[in-house]
């Protein structure tokens, strides 16, 4: 296996993961910035665990090395290199946004132009509880992003199901390793610590790829508002959803429908109905935990959801759908109970 | 001025404050658990800024002591003293949720039976910016919840305009401290650091207050649904209310009805356009800071208000009452900015 | 195998630990608080993962049932019921403080008086790196304390070589559920967060510990000052411990003592000379990462380590020990590396 | 008054102070970043506090707008003003390291070549309790450090009684504001929190400024091993120090010595023998909280302090310094109790 971009956090966590899993070997990681230092200078928790060198990318040197690849790189990068990488034959999940959004308009508008639109309409949105069969047979597999995965997992069983009303409220934390590997002076400690903020309301990149994904799944055009919020957490994502349901339907009757939905899921834990998920009971571990609630006085569903961003939310789903591509049992590497407390 | 429970959170909140302003002797504390004790023996910063002995409650000891008293005790035991406090010719100003429902009968279901419901139509219910005129001429002032604080500052000029349309969404996320000095294990630590949750959506025990206060500006029935969250901070309530309007009205124009609604008001601070407030900006002031923002695409109006929940909240509100009752200046002892960073 | 206290931070984190071992079989948990309900109900993160329901304990109904037990209870309870389990043939790796100590004055002195005393001196303190053989032999091990762990294995090969020269300060820093799943208001999150504080320095319980331990290490008399500090952080202890040497010895030569001394061991990380770990580099693994920095200026060694204190500090190191018992691979189970970040 | 550097985080908490002080007007604000805005747009906590406009340095256009001077720049910046402001016969509190070392050699060697290497010995160091009367007829005043003023506060009466023998080990913890409102990587959340680490042990550059002020309090050379390491809080240094005492005196007589050393200061808080501060009960105040306890058993002393680093480790100390320049009372806008919880 390769990793193309193995000291972002993404990346970190990749290998974190990929140590443990019996069926992979290592071969190739990339870094721009650390190349020539093994990733356990880096990162000393791998000392002992992984001694490779990370390197700068090079395909001709490093082709022979690899079968499959996950790209970790930035947004509007990753869409630089896995062109070339399909050409030489390579199965790709790219963990990046660049390969999410199937229309090259939509793209453009909320990233820019795009260098390899033809690749849009081929690459498998790899959610994979929702396209299991597509991932297992893919090429390239885009990975979701982590707000969506949170919120279409939670929403998908209404929309199959048709119950859903006008607008869908989706009122999201998470904490900031979402937002990566940054320098930004709004992402350090001083700022974040005891503190709490709503940012990019409504205009959120992971709001189109919320409604193209529900709107697949409700094989029609669905509109939400997503109102993303910074958490003074690491990791994490606690999505909560407002829905107005087209009928009365009963609580009890709303969790028959998402026990059958996710029914055999290993990394979906749906709560008794009324029991709403927290995040530490995902933090490390690939599950998404689902809680809902009806409430009678204000004739809403209320839908909840938590997972870690960086597992099920990004690197968790990545080898999910690696073991899926590559014929491992879909829980292989990923059956480890999440870090509590 | 007495402080009834002074060594809660509130309590110690209503000090700091106190201290600093310049019309206000201080002359009785009260701890059930601390008496006996200086307070700054309890809270070392309290060390040469106040060194009252804390007492067992006992009115006739203590009433010539003080003309006014806030009472910061919990929920349930405030009505055991307040009407005894009245009877005296003590003005009050109660903290606790006892004076704030109208409605025995609506409080008697989210709380327990009241011991004195007769007061209930008499206490005004000290939400300064909406009922200035009658705090100052009160008895006996209810001073409001800490969600209920932001919750209704952020939507009085909706309703007061007549534009809100069915159901306000309010999505809560409060600091520790307001569920007040605890030994909760849900409350250590452990279980609180790195970690989100929502709690009692639907049934917080502050929607009925919520509703009441709403019901009051609208001249109607006011429906919301309310879900709290749980923060990993000490200090600050955002809340992130969508809704759903009546007609549509341009962000501009709702900006100036906000602007008008909140003219000259000290401790109001609203944000231009777009642009939220965060919990940082408030830490440690008696500010309400409210930010609003209309999302075309979803048709929904976007408020958002950030407080800090033991100063405009509880303790600071209250102080600001004080100030109206006893004919000080509206502001006195509380124009500190907040503490940033 | 049995955990009993399977509910407490150190039996929650062992349950973690043993699903993830492929030869470990969980049969027997006990809790007195949530006997009756499934763990998975307590805690979700378990759920499908260890549906095993919680029992009260009860000698004669689980006999059958485990042939090596967990004792992960409080202090001064275990004593109650590990005798039992060896008259009954049962081993057993204790982690509470009770077995410890090996002499029964000084028991009596930090703890009370001591209930089995006759085992005090066939328990084996379970620090494997110095006790592995006996450790793999033993009926009953005393799993160490958490700040011994780090502290001990900081010194040991200091006072192996006979390098120390008088009084060893050690500056240990912990997070807080060092202090087990806790309902004390000193460690609410409101009281925690945001703060830092020392506490029991010089009158700590495991000062005894560290000095009998690194007493029989250096086969004399050993004097330290243990200044405990609570973190707020949930997990890890990082120890500072300031050495006056003998005799100068060059900084590559006390490395290289670190180096022959640890020699081959899985779970000791060894930084260059100069380099310090951190906390988050062992966080979830049974990591113990050290780093060593002559001062010339001061003439002082500095010696840093940083372990989980749920992990290396008592579960970690518990399963670290049962390996050795049952003939497992020393690290089987503990391979994972670090939850980074 | 002028602040030069208004929008760093010291410069934000000397607005704060200020803002509050009734003797204080401020007319210069000044930024290189945000030059342009009001400074209420970068930081909205001071909206209707201070609405002035931040202007780039320029000395003609401001000179007559002020008496004055904070300039609260980065190290090795300040240097390039300073002389500037003195010739033309402004005060100036500097609030960088720039005029702290007195020998030219020791600031190159720690720092860089000294611009204005004849203002070195002109200086007075501000650490008020100790240099308050030099400080009352200052021109320049160099601000102490925030490390070096809880360090220094907490050693000296121990120097000067001629009691400390050999090396004092000083462990400090501190929160990120210390290192000032940063972009680095290592500042940001997702590192900080959760982690606890060492960083600059025996090589910091307050390790030669608490040398040289406790070397005139003792007068003679002073050796320590400073060893500071990054709290993830965000305000508050607590400094653990080890003394090795020249003779055996008693605590009670250590404590006497430390009542008369600081007998009448307004900002010492000296906690009785063997009670240690915590940093949070002087988040926010000016106030510098002491303990010490005598440890028997290693026959060490062990002094504790706590000081937020941004008010008595920076703006706040500074206030106090200009109060007593200005003839202001010394406690004059820096009398509010620290923010708990």
């Amino acid at each position: 296996m390769a990793v193309f971009g193995a000291t972002g956090y993404t990346g970190l966590e990749l290998l974190r993961i990929l140590l443990g899993h019996p069926g992979v070997q290592l071969a190739v990681l990339t870094s721009q910035q650390y190349a020539g230092k093994r990733v356990s200078q880096v990162y000393p928790s791998l000392t002992g665990r992984c001694e490779l060198v990370l390197e700068k990318v090079s395909l001709t040197r490093m082709l022979t090395r690899f079968d499959l690849a996950f790209t970790a790189l930035p947004h509007e990068t990753s869409m630089d290199i896995v062109p070339a990488l399909l050409k030489r034959g390579k199965r790709v999940i790219d963990l990046s946004a660049d390969f999410r959004i199937r229309d090259a308009d939509v793209y453009r508008r909320w990233y820019r132009p795009h260098k390899a639109p033809e690749l849009l309409e081929q690459s498998i949105y790899g959610l994979t509880e929702i396209h299991r069969n597509e991932v297992a047979r893919a090429s390239l597999v885009a990975n979701p992003g982590c707000y969506p995965t949170g919120a279409v997992l939670g929403l998908a069983p209404l929309f199959a199901a048709g119950l859903v009303q006008g607008t869908v409220l989706v009122d999201s934390k998470s904490g900031t390793t979402g937002a990566g590997r940054s320098s930004a002076v709004e992402l350090s400690f001083s700022e974040v610590n005891e503190n709490f903020k709503a940012y990019n309301v409504g205009v959120h990149r992971h709001a189109p790829e919320i409604e193209q994904e529900l709107g697949r799944v409700a094989k029609k055009r669905v509109t939400i508002l997503f109102a993303p919020h910074l958490l003074p957490i690491s990791r994490g994502i606690l999505s909560t959803m407002y829905i107005e349901l087209k009928r009365s339907v009963s609580e009890e009757k709303i969790h028959r429908i998402y026990r059958e939905y996710y029914h055999g899921e290993a990394f979906i834990r749906l709560h008794p109905p009324g029991v709403f998920p927290e995040t530490k009971e995902v933090r490390g571990s690939n599950d998404c935990a689902i809680g809902i609630r009806h409430d009678s006085h204000s004739r809403r569903l209320v839908v909840i959801t938590a997972i870690d961003n960086l597992v099920k939310g990004a690197a968790g789903q990545a080898v999910q759908n690696m073991n899926l591509m590559c014929g491992f049992d879909e829980s292989e590497g990923l059956r480890g109970a999440a870090l509590v407390p």
